[in-house]
């Protein structure tokens, strides 16, 4: 049952070879990768405004077009940087792998740990995203935002679990409806207005007091608000192998055309914001607001509309589905992260870093109660960190290699770095206690964290390393040390007389072992024992308080002491009951685990576990009534 | 810390030779397993007043008389019974063991059934009328009485793990305290009236109606709700063992005892009701208004009563936590009940036992919000049942031994068997509705599930049975058969070399298995293992669904159909990471658990599991920088 809702959910395991088929050709590479910065366009011209329009009212409209401006600046800057890092890195250059590899490994788990931050919030934000534009449009499911945006969670869960493929096929359609709708919009909206003559009607504004001057701080934080628009940039330069091959052409095609397209949208929302004056309201989205001018709210474009911005919105969380697992399995591999994140599940998807990813932006939201601009301070920070490591990377490479052409080169991926610092700084001061700080408290943790757990995978390689010299002298054709068999037993049965049978063929030093709580005990089992007639020795241990490990132990250490020579091991068998129905386990003492729990900690003792299946109660039954 | 904490709590381990200590003198004894019933007197009368008031009013003291003259009339029969019973059973004459005897293993498992059952009500019932007692005298803790009740029991929880003869010395003075302070009460109160010529106020009655005519079903539903008075007169039976020698005449001078303390108690309250004309009121239990009336509200003396009667219902709800773990670890030596029941802790305790009954109780306590009233329909019909099956047994076992005075022992117990049969019926039949039914419900629940547990031991043995024939052809002395060695190795490295050296010391057919999810792997794997030198034979399978369980299965199918011989043991090695710090565990991949899980369904599969110490992180680092 739970098996076939698995495989309806999830499909049918693939092959390894399969993984060569899941591969993007440009037209289906586009939408997987820019549909996370493209997507932003649906809230970034809104959170402009958020800021501008409460201090300053209508008078926002102005600086929101030199911020747009500035911010359309900064993409083509990235752009060309990105398209640089493409080329240098054909097997995935994201901001992990370029840090590591030219800053060494503390810029590295900085950037990789911003990255997985970032990843989680292109999630939450996204689908926070995506369900207010569901709700501007049917304003009675406003009250349940979050358990809308769990629903969309979840689909994208399941949808990732099944693998990349088909996840492609199923999200590349609502990108390119959502770019043509915009594209649209704003025809549409462009004509209204300068050539039909369209007069929209006047704002209602609800400043915070009395009009702010404009000052620089306010614009600044504007801008940190806006810059959410170019997150999802990077995706391409990580993503690099899952292109066709020629992988870095198709990669950088598909760098350049998003871009276009971030331009375009980004620049034409904004510019429509300013014609039609519209400002942000309480569970109506700007976007949605531009639109309803536009085609009419009662318009059925309009509602395709309001559909397709959610559906991109969902595919960019969609984007982060693909990366973070993606960035934590090169991560484990490093010894970064747990290298349950390196295996590929059933379907070849990281199916850890999936379940990992869900968890956690699904708890996002819920705190956040869905709510993309309480979620947006947190978002940006990590980004353009990321950012910054990423072309300082590239800087320091180039003039490292002094390769043909490393000045240019240099000089563009220097601009990025310096742009892209002095962005952090600005986003990073201005939304510090709006939620900016949880950022920069967690990249650390996350850190040390992952500093601890590669120290742990060093040391245990360090460890299970085999020396040449072990390996020269090293001798497998026969043993080279005795072992020693220890068999606890409860009592004289069929059982028991398995476990000895068994300790005889592994060994010829077998001592058959048993606890006895009282005197009476002791002389009814060697009764039963001497029914064996085997010469094993058998040694009773008397237990004053019950217990059974501790005597066991105590027998095994005055054991050593006699018998016993350095470097030789022991061996004690323990049975193990397998029952019929999981009511049974109930009825046998489970101090077997207790045992192994305990002699586990000694490196010379080997726990051998002999089944035992038990036949079905009513059948043993019944066969023993008819003899 | 938490070792520190229980140390403190339960006290030291006990050895097993404290057992003999830890018995009751007459004196200890009598507060044990009197306070049962003498503390039912704190609730048994207002249990038929709250029958008889809303009916017919104040004319309810009329009928208070006869009905408890013939609760008396009852507890004197089962005092002759019972005290046969110990007689002829000195090892412990509960109803279970005395209905197994003589009347077969089901009229055993249903009287076990239900003493159970009237050993979990004890507990509730109880709590419940204990924390009224404090309630009636702090009305501002009414609305928290499930908390109060809660405590009380976690505090004979702990009391009980630390084990029987302390917990005679901290409950055996609020016996006889509440023994002293209601025959105080009910000469004073005599004196009140009679001497002194108090008039008592007229209650306030709030009638359901009109006044009802005084039925035989009134009079039977008002004796049901009586009888509770007598639960718990069967615990000395049950006892004796727990008594100093000579045990069955200090048991039944203890039962003799106890029924004469009963008998005046539970009449001298019933006269009082009478004399003082006191109702059930909602938060005033009517002990506590006679109390009130007799002592004064204010008076010392009042506060001290309504302690006492707390304290020795927290006594009556202890005596079932020495039965209750007691009848279980009986009927777990029969196979009725799984086998840890049987177990004594380290205090000498049932502690198991103590475990599942304090949350059975806490569980009603808490579904019927600490009320007694709502739980006494369910209380004395088990107890009956049980009652009659032990008084029936006997009844049989006289028939049958015809010794000397059979006819006079049959006599007795004949007439208890038939008195306290009718008993069952009138309480089944007029509590059935109020809650009488979900013990006949459960009753053959249980019966169910202990025959079923009955038969998993059974067939357990049957199969575990070591036949005469096998004994005479078993030779330990030698190997009897062949072991297959199978090394499954993830990467070539000191765990392995260990695992193999190992495999070669315990047989000669060794192979080393690998599981490659592709042909890199597969090469890189083999060029790794040809640093060893050795014959051991590698066989390495591609898996291409990235699964490790299945591929070594087959290949141990595989392996069987040409190197096997039947009645071979095959032993698969798997080396164990033994972590240093509880998160490292999530570092490594736990799929051994699967493997083993998996194997161990295969009978002629032994699993040796090889530990490997994992230093600490730092320090292996460490000395590896000083290399």
């Amino acid at each position: 049952m739970m098996n076939w809702l698995k495989r309806f959910l999830i499909g049918k395991p693939l092959e390894n070879e399969a993984l060569k088929h899941e591969k993007y050709s440009v037209f289906w590479g586009l939408p997987i990768l820019a549909s996370d910065p493209i997507s932003s366009v649906a809230y970034a011209t809104e959170e402009i405004l958020l800021v501008l329009v409460p201090a300053i009212g209508v008078l926002a409209f102005h600086p929101l077009t030199w911020i747009s401006g500035a911010i359309v600046m900064l993409l083509a800057i990235l752009t060309f940087s990105y398209r640089q890092t493409i080329k240098a890195y054909p097997s995935g250059g994201g901001a992990y792998i370029v840090a590591s590899d030219n800053l060494g490994q503390y810029a590295g788990v900085i950037a990789g740990s911003a990255l997985a931050l970032d990843y989680i919030l292109t999630v939450a934000v996204s689908i926070a995203a995506g369900t207010a534009a569901i709700t501007a449009l049917f304003p009675a499911l406003f009250q349940h935002r979050v358990a809308i945006c769990l629903v969309i969670l979840v689909f994208l869960f399941i949808g990732n679990l099944r693998g990349i493929r088909e996840s492609a096929k199923i999200f590349g359609l609502p990108t390119y409806a959502f770019i043509l709708s915009v594209l649209a919009l704003i025809i549409t909206g462009i004509i209204k207005v300068k050539v039909l003559g369209y007069v929209p009607p006047t704002p209602v504004i609800h400043l915070k007091s009395v009009i702010e001057p404009i000052t620089i701080l306010l614009i600044l934080r504007a801008f940190a608000s806006g810059c959410t628009a170019l997150t999802g940039v990077e995706a391409v330069s990580n993503a690099v192998p899952n292109f066709r091959e020629p992988t870095t052409k198709h990669a950088r095609s598909v760098l350049l055309l998003l871009s276009i397209f971030v331009f375009i949208l980004f620049v034409g929302i904004s510019l429509l914001a300013n014609l039609f004056h519209v400002v942000p309201i309480e569970g109506k989205t700007v976007l949605s607001q531009i639109a309803a001018e536009v085609f009419g709210s009662r318009n059925v474009m309009y509602y395709f509309f309001q559909f397709a911005t959610t559906l991109i919105l969902a595919l960019a969380a969609n984007t982060a589905f693909a990366d973070f697992p993606m960035l934590f399995s090169v991560m484990s591999r490093d010894g970064y992260a747990p290298r349950q994140l390196s295996f590929r599940g059933e379907r070849l998807s990281f199916s850890n870093g999936i379940v990992v990813l869900t968890l956690v932006a699904g708890l996002l939201l819920v705190l956040f109660k869905g709510d993309t601009h309480r979620l947006i301070p947190l978002y940006a920070v990590g980004v353009f960190i990321s950012f910054t490591l990423s072309q300082f990377g590239m800087f320091i490479k180039w003039t490292r290699s002094k390769e043909k052409g490393w000045v240019y080169k240099a000089v563009i991926n220097g601009t990025g770095a310096i742009v892209t610092f002095v962005t952090v700084i600005i986003i990073g001061s201005t939304k510090f206690i709006h939620g900016a700080w949880i950022i920069i408290v967690v990249i650390p943790i996350l850190m040390a964290i992952m500093m601890k757990i590669k120290k742990h995978y060093m040391a245990v390689a360090t460890q299970l390393k085999l020396q040449p010299e072990e390996l020269e002298t090293l001798d497998l054709s026969k043993a080279t040390y005795r072992n020693h068999v220890i068999v606890p037993i409860e009592s004289v049965n069929k059982a028991s007389v398995r476990a000895l049978r068994y300790a005889k063929t592994i060994s010829d030093n077998v001592v058959a072992f048993n606890i006895a709580i009282n005197e009476e005990a002791e002389v009814k089992f060697k009764e039963k024992w001497n029914f064996l007639h085997t010469d094993i020795p058998l040694i009773v241990k008397y237990s004053p308080y019950r217990k059974v490990v501790s005597p066991l132990l105590d027998f095994i250490d005055s054991y050593e002491e006699h018998n016993y020579t350095r470097g030789d091991m022991i061996t004690v068998i323990l049975s193990q009951f397998s029952v019929r129905a999981w009511w049974q386990v109930f009825l046998h003492n489970q101090s077997r685990f207790f045992i192994m729990r305990e002699l586990l900690k000694h490196k010379h003792i080997v726990i051998a576990t002999m089944p035992l299946q038990l036949k079905n109660d009513e059948v043993v039954l019944k066969q023993k009534c008819r003899r």
